[in-house]
């Protein structure tokens, strides 16, 4: 019989009775019913129910046996009284009745219990890693995420992509964020950066002669922590194609993403519909450029109704310009007390506050519209408003105005709200939607022309494109929007040197500067380059919404906690003085 | 038509004649024949004749075409003339007659050809890599790369094992390299490392519950250059599974390598036979802990026959402690010629010479034995040996004398010198061999015990073993050798932290100094730490053994070079005083 197990802790059933086995794996629970002692044995399997009465040799040394203790035990299989069987385990038709033990590995007092479930400080789970993964949730969250990694893999090469492994120890490659530097021992005072992406990587593999790459990729980036995101590293599946126009990026993504979510997504409904929108169409109608599309809410703009209008606040506010009223509409929303919850969210969220009207049936027996603003530009303009919204009875609909960049983003929380608390947004449901149209600038604060997303994306129109306002060029940019997060960025990059020198030049940067940090890139393009695009699909993301975390810590098997630290494996640390030496490097202390 | 192809450069065939086709790739070569040009135009997939005469409306745009521009045609599948159809080529019976043309990357002057696989200087060809990666041999190693990795990633799945990513961001995992150090900016003066192997990682996720654990991991070690490794990083398979003995993982490893090396190998033989053979015999055997048994040739003790011997300089040496005559026999190397080449050999490797003895055909026309060694010692002694090494006419022997661990490396290499020079090792197999037994410990020079390899390993015997002598504990540690290279190392690991400790002290460590230094896995082993263990094998070293390149930089996409420099991306480099600022850091000029 093999060392340590005849099977696993999830593999007898009815069949095995009367068989003499052997398992092993952690003792999950014990129970003492005077005389008779029962444990969960745990392995990564299941769970097995053994017992051992006084009349087993193993008795006394099982006693003495503690929660999470790791033994092997020889026993035999017995089926339970059919009282006693347990329809949801799958050896829930058995127990083992033990003959012999062995401890492989004591425990001393846990400071945390893994049985159970009960909820402990993440400083705790952190420190002791070890036993907050043997715990059920944190255990299927891992093998979702290695089972999501599997399948991305496998729909990747089925689709025709390799996977190629880029330098992580290399030159630094500006995403926005800042590297993480590596110093190099043999060349003093220089150092390497880890990469924030391997989007150069990438396109130099499209200009190196291959067509389809794809890589589960780790990412560095020094940031600020947040809940969300990893302080220091995480995970995306990086993609690029040659000879490919943004349709044929959609039409490779779509079925590998939809297949993961229609895989691992619970039976929840994966919507096939995958719809472009344009970015700016994404601000005005859903307030954000990755919308929920669960919810059915659409803004509208409604300014004409109030140009002129009694109510003085919009009615002077549209006199300035690029201003404008925009409606959300809330159907079932028409009480006074929901309109008065909208409007102290908006006001949490720092504007002074969203005006309102909602349809209510009147004393009369008929629909009247209430509500201050409703008193103030009289009944016409109402029932103007009423009808281009289509709402009825028992409606309501938020108004915000100003420059729509004031207030598109408070309007897209509200709109979010509103969904939720009339439970109008679908909670069973991936929707997603493909934003398209990125502006290629932006105005900085300065008034300074800036790129307004990723600077090597290919401006639609080109090099004439690019001779007009830049304010008005889009580029061949895109996100994918899944239940109100970006999954996905991606674009068509510019791969030819002088319409990449002209949009950096645009944005303030000579050819110098271009060389200087794109070199290797810029150098490529100059021998024969492709036209390729790609994106990039954060995966941590997708198993948070896979796995419903709101918490990244939840779906990275040892995660740094919010101030960049490993408790368990304590980094970072203070190097030795002879490393210091070798590096060519000294702390400055802090002042 | 999609914008840019509608076929690849290796589908079209006769099937096609007649059809209006569109094809984008880069221009391999053209040939200009008198009014007709002809170009090779290449993608990923392959290459395709297309050609244009002065009737086309593009001949005169393609005339300005140049080698390694990219371009879009459409035209016309043609078929070829029977004499000029190309059997080795897929799309050899047709080629494409041009009608237009667009030119998608036009092309600098190159400084290194595609076509043609010239030769060139390394630093030219990581400069300009992309350039190279585009010649067939390069692109092929990073197919065949990547087709491995796939097929390993596939075959370990198969077998129950579980992909997980473990942290590059990290504490120092000390494995006897030197770390590479990640300052951290929210803690000044402390430092990351990046993993060496994840070594301590995959024995928490053991501890942490699961079971069979893989992954295709980076591993970074600062290393002075060498050229048959990465002076920064490299990938290996790592794996590690519980409740397990060696043998299980050998059972594990064996289907997983012998696959990918019968997928992979072209055609050479793969050996089922994996034989097992203690480190001590391997030395003893083949000189080497990774010996080529592709090499028939097992080296012999023949000390008794040169005891008290006529040849005083190995009769002396015998008299010392710890001494030994060895043998290498050498089949069919029976001519002075040979024996006088190989004795030179040995002295280039720093001995004073080999002995030897070859047997030859006397003028009698009977066997005699000659060279000086067989006069020294007489014709009975000489028989014995002729009769212990199962040689005969035509055949010789080499003989090496000392203490055998000053000698047995050169024997070894003599013993592939020999094999290779008398054509006696196979050059169309791959021959496995599992080195076991592993002494846990070593006298270092000065003396002192210290660990021989991996301190993690368990010994052999567990805590009774510890309490004799070190030098005699071996430890459940084993290498893969294949055709004298160690493709894979592991061990059972030592997972009772008294034992642990034990073992440390045994090498000078105290418990402080290892809760120090792996305080979170000896934290981790005392709640519950399963029987464990794995191994890692070098993809790197994989892929070279099956593309049979001898360079590592030859099967990795974006090298560095031998002095861990990044010629394309100008890796590493001199940081922004800015970025020193925040990681509060200074450079100490050199003197």
């Amino acid at each position: 019989m093999h060392a340590y197990r005849s099977h696993t802790c999830a593999q007898l059933n009815a069949s095995n009775v009367g068989q003499d086995i052997r398992l092993s794996g952690w003792v999950h629970r014990v129970r003492d019913h005077g005389g008779v002692l029962f444990i969960d044995l745990r392995d990564h399997y299941g769970v097995t129910q053994i017992l051992a009465d006084s009349d087993s040799p193993a008795f006394a040394a099982l006693e003495k046996v503690r929660a999470e203790w790791v033994i092997r035990i020889d026993g035999t299989v017995k089926a339970r009284d059919a009282s006693l069987v347990n329809p949801k385990l799958p050896t829930g038709e058995i127990e083992v009745y033990i003959r012999e033990m062995e401890v492989l590995g004591a425990s001393d007092e846990l400071p945390m219990p893994v049985f159970g479930e009960v909820d402990y400080p993440e400083e705790t789970r952190l420190t002791y890693r070890f036993l907050d993964l043997r715990r059920e949730k944190l255990h299927a969250n891992m093998m979702l995420r290695s089972n999501v990694v599997r399948s991305i893999r496998n729909r990747m090469w089925d689709l025709g992509f390799n996977e190629f492994q880029t330098p992580i120890i290399t030159a630094s490659s500006p995403e926005g964020a800042r590297d993480f530097l590596v110093p190099s021992r043999l060349h003093p005072g220089k150092f390497y950066a880890l990469p924030q992406a391997p989007q150069q990587f990438k396109q130099l593999i499209m200009v190196s002669g291959f067509d389809k790459y794809f890589q589960i990729a780790p990412c560095f980036r020094d940031e600020d922590p947040r809940a969300d995101r990893s302080p220091t590293d995480f995970y995306q599946l990086d993609m690029e194609m040659s000879f490919v126009r943004q349709e044929d990026v959609f039409a490779a993504v779509q079925p590998v993403v939809q297949g993961i979510f229609e895989e691992f997504g619970k039976g929840k409904k994966v919507d096939a519909d995958w719809p472009l929108i344009a970015y700016k169409d994404a601000l005005k109608l859903y307030g954000s450029d990755k919308p929920d599309l669960r919810n059915p809410i659409k803004m509208q703009e409604v300014s004409e109704h109030f140009r002129g209008s009694g109510f003085a606040i919009f009615a002077k506010l549209l006199e300035n310009e690029d201003t404008e009223i925009r409606a959300i509409p809330a159907p079932t929303g028409g009480s006074r007390k929901f309109c008065d919850r909208m409007n102290a969210f908006a006001q949490q969220q720092g504007l002074p506050g969203m005006g309102y009207i909602f349809w209510r049936k009147g004393e009369d027996g008929q629909m009247e519209a209430a509500g201050p603003l409703a008193k103030n530009i009289g009944p016409e303009r109402t029932e103007a408003i009423r009808q281009q919204l289509d709402l009825n009875e028992g409606d309501a609909a938020f108004f915000l105005g100003g420059k729509p960049e004031q207030f598109e983003a408070v309007a897209g929380r509200a709109r979010n709200e509103i969904g939720n608390e009339l439970k109008l947004t679908e909670t069973d449901t991936f929707r997603f939607a493909w934003i398209v149209d990125f502006p290629m600038y932006e105005k900085d604060d300065e008034g300074k022309i800036d790129f307004s997303h990723n600077p090597f994306s290919m401006p639609q129109g080109g090099m004439e494109a690019l001779d007009g306002d830049p304010l008005d060029v889009l580029g061949y940019q895109y996100d994918l929007a899944c239940n109100g997060y970006e999954l996905i960025s991606g674009a068509i990059r510019n791969h030819q040197p002088e319409i990449m020198f002209k949009a950096f030049e645009i944005a303030g940067y000579p050819n110098s500067e271009v060389e200087k940090r794109f070199g290797g890139m810029v150098k490529a393009f100059k021998y024969g380059a492709p036209p390729h695009g790609g994106c990039a699909a954060g995966i941590d993301r997708i198993v948070m919404l896979l796995a419903e975390e709101a918490n990244i810590r939840e779906v990275i098997m040892f995660p740094m906690n919010q101030r960049a630290e490993d408790l368990l494996m304590d980094a970072p640390s203070e190097p030795l003085n002879e490393q210091l030496r070798e590096l060519h490097l000294r702390v400055i202390p802090k002042e």
